[in-house]
């Protein structure tokens, strides 16, 4: 990224709060703008980095979970996943996810890339995995904070629930249009 | 969302911190897990809704930015965006931020949808908004925490940047792949 370097806001110190985020740590750096020399605090929440899964069955149905989301207020439909624990390779992220949220399992994985969830504020990465022919390996084994209901969706039902606004988790979203073509193109 | 009134998670108490988090509002919430019964303290960021663009001149380039993004520390390719100011409506959001962010201005503006950026602790949606036939209208007119070059891309030149990680914002990635095929189909 050397070459936008006139973009670039020299950092003047960090300072971490107590803020009690529970997922995140709270950081403010001071930052000067490159274009008015002006020193500003920004914000950072910082974290680990997450995964998400794609997991298809033998018939390419995607096991999909519900769950209340706090932010929301609501029960969502999206992919399994979660955090990567510190010293965790985010493919045995994907793996213990979609096993502790679900109970099933994978012996083929493929990586779809990373995104950044929001590279405004969050310094982690999303990292997106495909798990295919999926089977039932035990009963799930969900975390003192998670309720899941898991249900699995035919592209087709998936292309349904997006369009009409059911699904609309961005990061699910994310690594379900890297399998399957989920809008049509409008230009 | 009735139907799947066992996830719901009853709330018990909402308490607001003051905790600086320049674009957002903490707030706790206590939440009753209804597999557990066990009250846990949830994590809220309350903020307005947000807006994005992607923004075709007559060629159906696409109008990007580049800026320095504070979470990741380095300079990023986006779709220009902001967030919607108190009563205004998405649409009014969007047309301003295009022309504050690149001068730019569009006749024709179609609505691509909503997402939940991160629906687990955020309480906001992310509008994406179509504009084509954009044209030059005004310098830009950039904000204190604001440093932006703009950059027309073609189809081919956002594809390239997507699919070699150059572009990888989760929310630009939403707005561009309600338009444009961004992946090939893998199963």
């Amino acid at each position: 990224m050397d070459k936008f370097e006139e973009l670039k806001w020299e950092l003047q110190g960090s300072e971490y709060y107590d803020a009690e985020l529970i997922l995140f740590d709270k950081r403010i750096d001071k930052r000067k703008n490159p274009r008015t020399q002006k020193v500003l605090d920004r914000l950072v929440l910082e974290s680990v980095d997450w995964v998400n899964i794609v997991a298809l069955d033998p018939k390419n149905r995607s096991l999909m979970v519900r769950q209340f989301r706090f932010g929301v207020g609501y029960v969502t439909l999206e992919t399994p996943g979660g955090m990567v624990d510190p010293g965790e390779q985010s493919l045995d992220s994907a793996k213990r996810e979609l096993l502790e949220e679900t109970g099933f399992a994978s012996d083929e994985w493929s990586y779809l890339g990373a995104v950044e969830p929001n590279p405004a504020f969050h310094n982690h990465l999303c990292h997106h995995w495909l798990a295919q022919n999926i089977y039932k390996k035990g009963a799930q084994l969900l975390g003192e904070g998670e309720a899941i209901q898991i249900e699995f969706l035919s592209q087709k039902e998936i292309t349904a629930a997006v369009q009409g606004g059911e699904l609309k988790h961005a990061l699910a979203l994310s690594a379900l249009s890297r399998v399957f073509n989920l809008w049509d193109e409008k230009v």
